[in-house]
């Protein structure tokens, strides 16, 4: 079980306008009184996008609302239904009819029309849905729906798998016409066990954006942050995004989001998804460290995502922060296989602003004093130069300890 | 120091005609009387073929070497150097200076012209070779030249960094205008301390092969047999594979391999480099067992190796085997995000023959006894179907253990 204080609601969250949130439990895992269904409803039609996994063995849900998304130009939804403990995935066609019928449950329950909800689920997969407790738990959480800080942890405890504590972050955007508020949760990509490392966010809006202009931010967004977390390089069967707006911030006359206003959102949406991400690298299972990658000088911002996430995902580069060594060798050598090209004595390499590597060759450094300091600081910070570019870009990841390697391969004995 | 019974030399090894080998201790690494430095000689001008590390960032002696064999077009060696304990990266222009002179004292040492040797190190790397030490393990080494199984493994054990056994693969082909052999030795891609995670590989033969044999025949061995290994997915700054064939197996106006004796020759080579990554893998530092990864029914073969590449670098299928779990889930999506097309519903996943996936949906297995079996068996085959394309491939890869983090991390302690 998560630590209560690790669930508890916080009365400075913003919620946005419109929004109603439950979470109820329904026995889909093992721990009783776990929750595990949640239920995330609009008062009005909500236009929607989604960022989706790009694995090609892909779970029922994700096919289920991706077309819905497609067929109805993002448009019409009312609300998102999301189950934690069973993933929905290599079930063939029994699970589409499922993910489906979940879907077709969660409007039921919410009393609104049927397929204008969007579906997500997350655990075990190679399981079929147990669809007597997915009804009995959707039918409870549509009771409890609520637009408080209580509903929303509620419902953002149900979405977790492994994650030691919720995850939410919310942004209020002041503006003539009425302020816009963005209300974020996600579940990170930690796993254990048979279940897969999926990543799922939310983000709940009362912005009066169009779908044309949700599908760009979202994924400008997810780019500089979903996109910019490594926590073990497997992309999951479930891993999906979802952005939804009801437009409640303004009055229906008011018209859509301006040029400025969009921009403010888009802003907003971006510092929404990368809390959410950083939390999610924080809570890397068995993780003793989070290291932020700063990658600068790049050609480009593509370039500089490519080298972080090589880095990012080396062992030798994870184990070197979990050892407390000042390891440039891996660093640097990893950015060298990520296959951007730059000249090696563009290369300078420092740890919280101590320089370790310098033009090409490394620096006569104190070894011991940087261990330490490694040692004592749970966020370390590696920024890394390789040339004089405007491409740069921010990648958080962590360390790999004996407890990751115990809890991955562990959990069946 | 390393078990005197896994440095032996062994009478069955097949030594090619006109090679002498040698190893010396110099001192380069902390163990005092550690073999650390290599010679391999011709008697005659070898004709020489080499695959270098992919990385950005490479060593002095992969530059010097590479440059060696363009200039030369690849003709009028006479042998190969090898230092273990400083890989002679990340050092500048004097790196540059003390490979090239690294390179000549070996021709001095030998009595051969100048320029005609490659050079290759390993080790850690960011610091300047001891060239005293150098000379005068070279110095030492030039005298105990022998044409011998004692001279090879003498020359194994001094290429070695963490390895724990030397690693020799020999072929002879019976030919009617004489026996052709192939001898073959590597280290591995372990690695420790802030050394890198360095593979060499060096296949000497008297064979009567033109450069422009060579070259096709050790890039497509080297594709299907160190391409296709990975034990942590760190691709080093001094990888280095050499073919040199010095044409002594035949007398002088026998010509050069014909169609038939070249295609015998590729075969051997290929065998002689699988052989080497096997042992390579399976003396992986840490690893409680060797995965033998099979991919099948691809479209081609570059799409099988891409799908094993990625199943063999996923951390969370190298940790379920180590908790000896038939994790299929882990597998399957792992192969679903390297990139390659196929259909979820034509994946099959074996492992030693026992069912585990089919045409994309899971089978029902005894878990507990195919854990057990997993937990037996030190080597273990996945198979993984994917369609019923012509493309397959063998790949060699290891767990990921508790020990590996311990020996990654810990040593600066």
């Amino acid at each position: 079980m998560a630590d209560k204080s690790a669930v508890a609601a916080d009365d400075k969250w913003q919620l946005a306008k419109g929004w109603r949130f439950s979470g109820e439990a329904c026995g889909m895992r093992g721990d009783q009184g776990r929750r595990d269904m949640a239920l995330f409803v609009s008062d009005a039609p909500a236009n929607a996008a989604g960022v989706f996994t790009t694995n090609l063995v892909h779970a029922a849900p994700v096919k289920v609302s991706r077309a819905a998304i497609a067929e109805q130009g993002g448009r019409g939804f009312r609300g998102v239904v999301i189950c934690s403990g069973n993933a929905n995935a290599c079930t063939g066609a029994q699970g589409m009819a499922d993910a489906a019928a979940m879907r077709d449950l969660a409007s039921q329950a919410a009393g609104t029309p049927q397929g204008s909800f969007l579906v997500a689920s997350t655990g075990v997969i190679g399981r079929k849905l147990p669809m007597e407790r997915v009804r009995s738990g959707i039918q409870a959480a549509g009771k409890t729906l609520a637009p408080s800080p209580d509903g929303l942890s509620h419902a953002a405890e149900a979405i977790m798998t492994t994650d030691t504590r919720i995850k939410v972050s919310t942004r209020r955007i002041d503006h003539p016409k009425g302020a816009i508020t963005l209300t974020g949760v996600a579940k990170g990509a930690a796993m254990i066990g048979p279940n897969m490392a999926t990543m799922l966010a939310c983000v709940f809006t009362d912005a009066p954006a169009t779908h044309e202009q949700l599908r760009p931010a979202l994924k400008s967004a997810v780019d500089r942050s979903f996109h910019c977390v490594s926590v073990e390089g497997h992309t999951s069967t479930n891993d999906t995004v979802f952005v939804l707006a009801n437009g409640l911030a303004w009055r229906p006359d008011a018209g859509h989001l301006d040029a400025s206003a969009l921009q403010a959102f888009n802003q907003a949406l971006e510092e929404v998804c990368r809390d959410l991400a950083r939390a999610i690298a924080e809570d890397a299972e068995g993780a003793g460290h989070l290291v932020v990658l700063e990658v600068k000088g790049a050609a480009d911002e593509h370039s500089a995502r490519t080298v972080a996430h090589r880095v990012a995902e080396s062992a030798l580069v994870k184990t070197a922060v979990h050892g407390a060594d000042p390891n440039w060798g891996r660093i640097v050598s990893a950015a060298g296989y990520a296959g951007v090209k730059f000249h090696e004595e563009d290369v300078s390499l420092e740890v919280d602003g101590i320089p370790l590597f310098r033009n090409g060759e490394p620096v006569d450094f104190d070894a011991k004093a940087v261990s330490a300091h490694m040692r004592n600081n749970r966020r370390l910070t590696f920024s890394l130069t390789l040339g004089s570019g405007p491409g740069h870009c921010t990648f958080y990841t962590c360390d790999m300890t004996e407890e990751y390697i115990r809890l991955n391969s562990d959990y069946t004995t």
